[in-house]
């Protein structure tokens, strides 16, 4: 019997492929599913299985597309008005070679969240070793709760009773494999470290040490971005993702193709470079987002209807980029740029920076009381818990919708969040938008409490 | 923080990396040791600590080198007489990131062993999420006890303390990471699976469910086979194994070569192709051991002070002989043959076969009472736990010491185990010493079993 | 500028790719064309022309697949009948940066045969540094001619003119680049080295050291096998290849269903493990194509209205086996028999055998007389260039259709070719059909020599 | 027969492996030589010959490193003073297979610089197929004789009468295989083409147009630069580099370490990230060198005494810059900075960062006039082939033994070559050494051409 985590980075998913005896499942697939059946054909074992624990909004499923590569049948809740796939119920078993998965409903996360109960056979046909926890328990939190605003007690009050009621009496010994790891947007307090057990999260877990009453009021209070694309995962979920049979391999583009196009607005350009290339010299009008920021913020700002011209530095980063659009939909890639930015350079074509600042001089100016602006990108949470004073704060995610909030009088302006990522996001927006002496903050607040600096709560 | 399990089969050696915040452990190295350095690199990560949890008689263990290549430190059991590495004892206690790795002494296996016990800071400092635990507590099964025969009931009865008293009290709720999977010689009822946590083994480990009588009479009566590179083992980590540096990179070598070479007996011929092509043509005098077989048993049959000769179907199988050889202390191979047994073949040289028998001539001949010999080479715990009528077992580890027991007046000699690799090797010691008529049956008592033949206990 | 080859064994076909500042040229593509773009991303090049050097009968070409992957335009022979592509003419002219290509018409092998020559504008934009030359020339030998028996003289004379007339006055400093390597069946005299020039053709070639009459005599007289899928590669080439979009990624099938569709006639088995592994123990029934075989072989064997099961030694085989089925147009693969031959065996089903020999004890047999038949399958020139005394020949691709020239009254029925491989395929299909006592020579004809044994010519 | 080109970048590097039936022979090896061995492998060959074209004073030889590993024999020139290796003399003849490798001596670049030739003895013993022409014939140029400065004609007259009297004589239709291709120190004007013949040289070389006398002014008047490791690659060769047995793992260290170690001049921080990414923000102190650059220029820079810190985006580039690094001698890397720059930026640690300027900005300038000053950081070749007006050349590699003739009045200084990459060496110099509003045009002189600037010669 076998077991492997697959860590699908940036948007912190984690699928699983369990087998024995040349039968496999995978849970929660995602789009790019080679890895699965490479794992399979290492085991000497066919995919039969596919399950999914629950709809997915913060990615699309890859489960049509693995089912069509190999032949597995793709089970999930009754409860979904799914047009694929097989409807599953509380108690439904199905034996592996001596893996048992067995269905247990858990809702919360959403109405037809599932979890799946793994027994080894060979040791005991009833008692669980683990289970697939789905977005219901992570490992030092629990799943998010707030996409049914009109009654957000009533589902948290589901996720109460699925943890408390169904998963935590399994009993302590069971090992637990949630859907999201540690930088997910489903939920802040995931640990970095992605085993446990739920003995140990009963013990451990700072939510399940609440009373239900308690409990339910932290869920209803939480806050959670929803970004835009979240709605197209959602419809586009229902129906199983788009086949892509396999991964688009975008060609080089030359820099004419690039400026043309980029100027007849045909094309985003979308700069995965570091923060630090991309304030040396970019093209005009780039996104950046910096490769591993693409599967948390590519939704956010890049439309569906455009194709997207991605500029790199090396091969490598288009394959990855490319895996991380297609997760979440973005599957129209016009090509890269030959050569990235350099061929841009020396065509003689103009290219734009953005000045760098460390925390040091920050702290200089705050301290001489220079009149500049400092706008932080970070989530409401990260700034209620601790922040510069006379900061504005503007989620990176809704800069584009909050241009007008930005003040427009003090110069430069500073754009930072918690490292500087975030920041160079926000930047490359603001300089589409006009923004002139925009500056940024690498290092930001990280840095900032690193040597001292006045912060307010 | 992230663990991963690196799994040597054959030897069904595991071996883990821990680390965090850029450092890592690693606990009990195997000698070929770029994997971990590998590991390390892909999480930006150093490797700082080695841990060995006892020491090992079955392998070679790689602190030495991993530390030579890496400079980390190497901590140990203080009851170890080791030319190297660092004492630890019950209570030390090592930080790296939010990992806290505590050692507790848990003798019994050898009297140095010791588990290693993970916290983790961010969740709690004194219990554990995660346990190591050498080779006292496999997963469905416990170490064995038998390295110190004068003295059974003592080591095992602190066996059962390290298990009872030590590893079990830390709650049903910790994951265990034991040194060995299935298929490993230290312990024959280890599960398939290699996840569990104390308290899955509490209730369904078979041994766990004795009392302390019933568990000490078990393992003072249990058997296992010593093969003699043991004793070798022992020695040289006791000195900690010759580094390597890099891997040895046999070169191919020409029919003239090995010819004349392995006449003079200046090298062994080790032919790891499969029990098929063995049986179809091999080169008169190898032995033959199918590559998946070479940890478990080249050290029962080579000898130390001979190069290798190797013969393979493609380089690949040169890669994994040559790290399968060099984790038992064979360092010296003389190189493989160009083209293999083609080559040889096509030279006009003598090449020999073996007939081969399907498990229905078998019972074919039983039933009609035809004169042959069944040499069943399964170890004497298989044997007497079903075998055929009339068959002769002698366990194929202790084949060359035994030529004498094999009946030598029916023919032909036919040799089998449980599917038909140990008797390929068997098949080609006996042909090395001069028996004549062998024959190997493929599928074996496997195949006896599926179409039904007689089996008498 | 840069040039590689792609060696594609068995077929020996070379194909190459060809480019300079972004932009990439492929020629003679094959079907699995994932290496062409591999190859352009290390460049940062864009795929923008495919050339076609003439309609090919041996493989399928790949130019629609790479069309569709990348965009690219196809330019073929206006002499073709294609239903896709550009036709292009003597002269016409392609500039990808610095690089020249122009068309050669140099008909003979086909009456659509062009070269292309290439040209370094930066050095000389009318003499030619290298020349890409087809089936027209290759090094130590000439396209074949026998695809038009109604006109042998006319095509042999075109290709003279094709080559004396057109190619070599190009001049001694040019390159070649032919469209096969050694082990071709369009060319058997081919030089096993891959590079050569128009002088050192025209000076060492044994056909080019003829003249006009000679040649055409010669290549008259020559004999060319032609198996039966030829006409199949002929006919589909016209369509352009169906489209594959990624290659089939087989799945392991289980014993019961190899044995099931096996036994119903409804799959064929392949057997492609090495010639050793076959004589050790196969399936009943299967055909045996050792791997590298596949190319040159499984066309004359394999029927194209059934899926085809593989038995191999790991899933490496699979993968290659995969490619050399389809680039002839095997494209339904039923799967591979999981954990392989091994399994079949412990299921307890019959598994078949097939006795070796080696060189010395077929002259011994000869020596002394012993009744016995000598089935040597090596092509009619081969057999004429020498063989054994009392041999019988019958070509291995014509073995089928000639099952009643075998005699059926000396046994055993030893087979043989020139080192066994081809003598593995005969054995297999002999068994297939009944025969008995079937005999492996392994080593064959070149054991024979190398030992010395008795020739006749 | 085979025969394989490796290319190593930057230095433009070529070296070959040829080889048939089992034996091949290396011809200037680099030190990191895997990959010969790699190559060898997959023709199932041993390396039994490694030959030395010429002493090397460009990078280190690594016939001694290939040696060791393969237990290969090495052959050069009996005219070199080395303390390893087998003396070769015109004439002496090597077989390998069918390949017949004959010495040719060709003095000029060297006085032991030899060539070799390659006959196919299945087709001609005596007419060769191909020479490895070292440095004495590239493709377009010809090898620099510029390192016996006390009798410039002499070695030029040699380098002719080799060429001319030796080489060509073999005939057009020889194919040549030079030790570099473009972008090579050791000849400005070699193309980008590694593909010839003598015919196609004799015809197109712009050098072997020349007639005796013009030729040797023309070496005579010749200019090449001479960075300072030459002189240690120089002795080095002389006693044969330094065993590695395996390439250097750097592994990660972290700010502390790296702060502290700078800080003391007791390292040599290196960053080979983009010049974009150096741009935006560096750690004060470092040495840019952008990693394609590096095995060109670090002998220009970096001491040999003190370990290396890289900075880098990505663990890959630590892997090409090791190569890099130890091909030119320096084996001592300290590690490579955990998370790169980004860790320093969080770490709160100022970090500097270089304006960056495209070619618009300054025709701008120019036009209006405005103060600032043009260091052209490009050769005195380029400079002098075309400048723009006002503009103060000092070479990029002279600049640190140059600073004071830096005008240091007129701000900002921009710097520039013909891209800009050789311009952030340059920056990176400068700042280290207290200049102050340094620039970087990014682009430089190409994009000035692109767009139309003026140019005075």
């Amino acid at each position: 019997m076998f077991l492997e985590t697959i860590r699908s980075e940036g948007l912190a998913h984690l699928s699983y492929i369990i087998g024995d005896k040349g039968k496999a499942a995978v849970i929660d697939p995602r789009r790019d599913c080679d890895i699965y059946r490479d794992i399979a054909y290492q085991h000497d074992t066919q995919i039969t299985h596919i399950f999914e624990t629950h709809r997915n909004e913060d990615y699309l499923i890859g489960s049509k597309e693995l089912a069509h590569q190999t032949g597995a049948e793709i089970y999930h809740s009754k409860h979904l008005p799914f047009q694929y796939g097989n409807p599953v119920s509380e108690g439904d078993c199905f034996l592996l070679g001596n893996c048992i998965l067995r269905i247990l409903e858990t809702p919360g996360h959403t109405y037809d969240s599932i979890s799946i109960i793994l027994a080894d056979k060979k040791f005991s046909t009833r008692d669980p070793i683990a289970v697939f926890t789905g977005d219901a328990l992570f490992i030092g939190d629990v799943g998010r709760t707030d996409f049914f605003p009109d009654k957000p007690e009533e589902v948290a009050d589901l996720l109460y009773n699925s943890i408390f009621k169904k998963l935590l009496p399994m009993g302590d010994q069971v090992i637990i494999h949630p859907a999201h790891g540690a930088g997910s947007v489903c939920g802040a307090g995931i640990a970095s470290r992605d085993f446990s057990t739920l003995g140990y999260e009963r013990k451990y877990n700072p939510i399940l040490q609440k009373n239900r009453d308690e409990f339910i009021r932290h869920k209803v209070n939480e806050h959670h971005y929803k970004p835009p694309y979240f709605k197209r995962m959602h419809r586009l979920n229902q129906e199983g993702a788009p086949l892509l049979k396999n991964l688009p391999k975008p060609a080089p583009g030359n820099v004419e193709e690039f400026d043309k196009t980029a100027m007849n607005e045909e094309m985003i350009i979308l700069d995965v470079r570091s923060p630090e290339a991309f304030a040396g010299a970019y093209i005009p009008g780039s996104i950046a987002i910096p490769l591993e920021m693409v599967p948390s913020f590519a939704g956010w700002f890049l439309p569906y209807d455009k194709p997207i011209g991605l500029i790199v530095d090396g091969y490598d980063q288009v394959e990855t980029a490319v895996r991380y659009l297609i997760r979440i939909g973005y599957d129209t890639i016009f090509g890269y740029l030959e050569k990235g930015v350099h061929k841009w350079e020396i065509s003689g074509r103009k290219y734009e920076s953005i000045p760098t600042v460390y925390a040091g001089e920050i702290i200089r100016r705050i301290n001489t009381k220079e009149d500049f602006t400092l706008l932080d990108v970070r989530s409401k949470e990260e700034f209620e818990r601790g922040h510069l004073p006379n900061a504005v704060n503007v989620y990176v995610g809704e800069l584009p919708d909050n241009l007008d909030k930005i003040p427009g009088d003090h110069h430069p302006l500073t754009v930072f969040c918690s490292t500087g990522k975030r920041a160079t996001i926000a930047a490359s927006l603001l300089k589409k938008n006009g923004f002139e002496e925009v500056e940024n903050w690498l290092g930001s607040m990280t840095a900032c409490s690193a040597i001292g600096c006045p912060i307010v709560t």
